[in-house]
């Protein structure tokens, strides 16, 4: 539990910037199969959702709601899906997908489901952009 | 959002009754492969954790953790996953898995993987038992 937080490689490789929220960094996946976003607590150490005290999983929650939002401003959505596995990359991190019928991976699940196409670099940062505006 | 609430007939046909919560019927997935919980708020039309008032969203993160942490003490777990995906059954139900490294899933998701294996009966008697034990 001590030390300093520092994201994860993995999710730093995967991810772009969105936003440093009161408890989590809001992170874009950089696939453009889905619009996806993942919260990770700055927090050292944090495995499960269980290691963070309870007034912090409130935040968490509120933060997961706030970025559901955004999400849902800017992207088509036909049903959100939240997920925390952390089978593979165990820093504490909560995914939320905005799922389209027919989008790469419709009716399973993202996780797993073949490789991520990166953004052209345009679209990103417009997406990046539509998206701090929305949590604005 | 109006009507009575009724379990939605795909997630009582796969499903065994553990309890009933505050806000949640508490399910077993009869899966022998995964321990594995569903909480299913018993409110009529909800679709997506929004949908719940916030009162009710933090009991249901509540009933979620008191879920988890029976589904711990009832069997091994190497890591919990959470999802809220619904892009099947739409009505709003939230999955608490205990994983164990090398189960038949394992690092992926267990959505959507293979064939649920039924529990031998005394065996899902039994672990329902001691979850109803560990709830109390």
């Amino acid at each position: 539990m001590s030390g300093h937080f520092a994201l994860d490689g993995r999710l730093a490789a995967d991810t772009r910037h969105v936003a440093s929220l009161p408890l989590c960094e809001l992170l874009l996946m950089n696939d453009a199969r889905f619009a996806w976003l993942v919260l990770v607590p700055r927090k050292a150490g944090m495995v499960e959702i269980a290691d963070l005290a309870d007034t912090e999983q409130r935040t968490l929650w509120s933060e997961v709601n706030q970025a559901a939002a955004a999400l849902r401003a800017c992207a088509p959505c036909d049903k959100l899906n939240l997920g925390a596995l952390g089978n593979i990359v165990r820093q504490l991190h909560v995914h939320v997908v905005a799922r389209r019928e027919g989008d790469a991976a419709w009716p399973g699940p993202v996780w797993g489901s073949g490789a991520a196409q990166a953004y052209a670099p345009e679209a990103l940062a417009q997406l990046i952009a539509n998206l701090r505006n929305a949590l604005a």
